[in-house]
């Protein structure tokens, strides 16, 4: 019987691989550059290398591994159709067939990248126990990830959960980076929360420590917290703009728990006390129940979510 | 082989009934009374003893019968737990249960009314085809309902799909029937329309065949027909708010059809014209291709639905 698993976790300038266990517990962990030039034709080649190699390394025979899950950046289609992976290069290409025969018949199964790291998040992070989940990511940008039955919610052309650009702000007159107005990202992001504190401190002339210094997210999260008057202003927009966000996923989802990650989440379960507020008051009440977790995988739940794929 | 399955569809004043064979096709349709009296306990009995009359009516042994489908209002979770029929006075109850018993065993299956619904239109309606759905009921109130790879989404509690209460304005003064202010029900359902309408005219000086006559959804979408400015603001205001609303809910599940229905949707294609506008604005691009369609089975949808339950 098969006792092992690869998870993949491709990004736009490493690749990150895992060896597990059929219990979940990672056993070897490394990274490999990912080589986007001639359309990114050398990644799942690269991929496959890596396998085998550390195949090799350990002895572990074919017949010993369940498959590898992999997630990549971008809409991925149930079946594993890619349809463009922009930062990778790639065009259309199915991902679970064109990697099944670099790997000589071994099962593949693939998924977008911040939806497979919510389901790392569900298996062995913060949504532990859960099996409907909605994974919020607050990074350079605003990611998410929906499951529901403890199953990946693809949506029909594999672009399901893209909760940073729900549509939150009417009167927004800076475009997001998808060419809209008003996106979730815009203020629940790290560049978001730098951009509230940047109009703030220009609309406001409040004394705060953001005025010496860098301003960013971690400085905003950093001065709440030493009681800064202004940085507590910015970090009620930011609140109620995410608490509204998050209010309407759980009205039409209807999920047990959202696990909240990347570099933002660092600020820890204060973000908690910004956002419940306005979840509470725009959330219909039957789907308030919702307990709020902080993610606790790091950036190694995206090869935990691919591992899980195959399990 | 079993031959036939039977739709239910509870009202708060009807119960909806159909005969159907295998293939959707309804052999028989009627409706009873919902006694709501005594918490609503003759209302399972009614039913049962209906089908069974039926069935004796119609020479159908149990074998004959593949099950029944039954839809109630209210959260239905996937067990068939009920714990609130407000309008029925039901509290907690197991539907499949209860009604499995009153039917000697027949086998049951239950669902949200709004969800049940969903289904049918999918099965047999304005969504055939398609098996990534989301189901819109522009009534008194807004409903929903959400399909997902072919199955309803009933979310942790069976509340998912309450897209009514989406909140789409933040500076609404009068509460939503749901207590919080600013859901999408507030200007998308007849009762909404109706109060924009008369917003309109408040605020406004401009001549419209408004002025005369009742102000209801069906009359603004008249007025629009026969070119009258004001309903044409109203009908604005109208559209921005739902293709807000509809943009919100592609851009976390990525549909492929909204079916939209209910009494304001007798109006017609027409209403997509004003939809679409804000929905594009404001939805994520890989989540636009989303097509529009009408619903087509009416209050019918319900049985619909509730016999595809069984298949």
């Amino acid at each position: 019987m098969a006792e092992y698993v690869f998870g993949v976790d491709v990004g736009g300038t490493t690749v990150k691989m895992g060896l597990f266990d059929k219990e979940g517990n990672i056993l070897e962990k490394w990274e490999i550059p990912t080589r986007t030039e001639n359309h990114g034709e050398n990644i799942l080649p690269d991929i496959a290398a890596g396998i085998k190699e550390k195949m090799a390394q350990k002895s572990i025979a074919k017949e010993d591994v369940a498959g590898v899950g992999i997630g990549t950046p971008g809409p991925v289609e149930k079946n594993g159709i890619v349809h463009k992976a922009v930062n990778l290069g790639w065009a259309e290409l199915n991902l679970k067939e064109e990697l099944t025969a670099l790997l000589d018949g071994m099962r593949v199964e693939g998924g977008n990248d911040a939806n497979v790291a919510a389901l790392g998040e569900m298996w062995k992070g913060g949504g532990q126990g859960y099996k409907n989940l909605v994974a919020v990511t607050l990074g350079t940008g605003v990611g998410g990830g929906i499951i529901i039955n403890g199953e990946i919610m693809t949506g029909a052309t594999g672009a399901g959960g893209e909760i940073g650009h729900i549509h939150v702000e009417d009167d927004e007159t800076e475009a997001c980076g998808c060419g809209n107005f008003g996106c979730l990202e815009e203020y629940a992001s790290a560049t978001g929360i730098t951009r509230l504190a940047n109009r703030a401190l220009r609309s406001s002339d409040k004394d705060s420590v953001l005025r010496t210094g860098e301003v960013s997210a971690k400085a905003v999260f950093d001065a709440v917290k030493a009681g800064d008057g202004l940085a507590i202003e910015v970090a009620k927009q930011f609140g109620d703009y995410l608490g509204k966000g998050l209010g309407i996923i759980a009205g039409i989802i209807n999920p047990e728990i959202f696990v909240i990650g990347g570099g933002v989440s660092k600020a820890g379960e204060i973000l908690f006390d910004y956002i419940r507020p306005s979840f509470e008051k725009t959330t219909f009440h039957g789907c308030q129940n919702v307990i709020f977790a902080l993610a606790t995988l790091g950036n190694d739940a995206g090869i935990y979510g691919a591992a899980r794929l195959l399990l």
